[in-house]
């Protein structure tokens, strides 16, 4: 019998902000992994840290973050490898994911890598971006209103005609893309809604108005435009 | 001293779902309220049953859902005013909210009313479009890709335009429009990669390809378009 791959979503960073099942399956899997960019602390991990039990085995995966595609999926390769030899021998795996594993997160590569010789599932987390709005304590979408979350990496184009067909939205990954981002959201009219937050739900937490600092993001900031005024 | 106004996001259904926190809050809230439609019992409330102590006075928030949107102003001012009371003695409120409280959530009316006037704080939710797609173990977005929340109840141009622009999406309140939604996902080209996931993440979830039924759907079920092939 081989074991289950778990890739389990552990949210935003506050690790009361996981959910009970992720604590369980964390808590019960022989084997937890995640990813460990560039020898950095692995933030998931530290959410998890107080369900993964003295006696697992931790299976840090090293990612270089900025590698180009072709060694991405090489290293996508190799941790497949290396997960599929605990599988095989009949160990659970539990993959932490911050936030949710299908939203953004590297789980999905290593999913369309072991779904066909092993099981599989899904356990989601709390999005980041949902904590950003609680943080600000302000409407993400109500009635007939679209929200969406729109990659900072994105050309101006791209940002454009997407930010144009929602009502409000998330942009994630805006870090040194923030000063472009910022003369679209200018050009569009939503400068003003556009809020910054950083390090969401954890101790660090900071929230300012994007359109007083548009200098450089770091990776973990989002830009939320929130719903707008009209109900 | 007056009380502190809770919107607590309970997730999409499986009390297992909720985060630790919004337990805690609740567990320790004297006034749980929630949103009673059409005399019906509350989900979020089943939801959350296990964490209600036996002492804490529930507030019943009768909602007729079929109200004219004046009909609903009014409901929220009526609703408003029943809440006011409690936190003016000083007495906590956590109100209850499928999924995430500033994601199409009633309690956004019910914050925008009570906000100048006391302390709010809102404990985010796990949405349900995350738990569908954990069921369907498919992909919401990758690297640069757009992932969009789209209500069913917008106009087939508004449908068109909305998701045009994103690469993946949840198309929420589907239901007597789900004829009309197929038409215009199969002018997309999108009509093969939307599934039906309904009652997600209790008993009673079931799952189907959208294409295979695209009669009336149930209220609580939602169509996922996850991204596509290419990564």
């Amino acid at each position: 019998m081989s074991g289950i791959l778990y890739g389990v979503g552990v949210g935003p960073g506050d690790p009361e902000q996981m959910t009970f099942r992720a604590w369980r399956i964390i808590a019960a899997a022989p084997v937890v992994a995640f990813i460990s960019a560039d020898g950095r602390p692995s933030r998931a991990r530290t959410t998890a840290s107080a369900a993964i039990p003295a006696g697992s085995r931790l299976l840090p995966i090293d990612m270089p973050m900025r590698a180009d595609p072709s060694e991405g999926q090489a290293t996508y390769d190799a941790a497949a490898t290396e997960v599929a030899r605990e599988l095989a021998a009949g160990r659970d795996v539990a993959f932490l994911c911050e936030g949710d594993p299908l939203l953004y997160g590297s789980f999905i590569y290593l999913m369309a890598r072991l779904q066909v010789d092993f099981p599989v599932e899904v356990v989601p987390g709390l999005p980041s971006f949902v904590a950003c709005a609680a943080a600000l304590r302000q409407p993400l979408a109500r009635r007939s209103e679209s929200f969406g979350i729109v990659p900072g990496t994105l050309s101006d184009a791209e940002l454009r005609h997407r930010l144009s067909a929602l009502d409000s939205a998330a942009i994630i990954k805006a870090g040194r893309h923030a000063g472009r981002i910022g003369r679209v959201l200018s050009d569009l009219g939503l400068l003003d809604r556009a809020m910054v937050v950083e390090e969401v739900s954890t101790e660090r937490q900071s929230i300012r108005p994007f359109a007083t600092d548009q200098g450089v993001l770091p990776y973990f900031a989002t830009i939320i435009i929130p719903a707008g005024d009209a109900a």
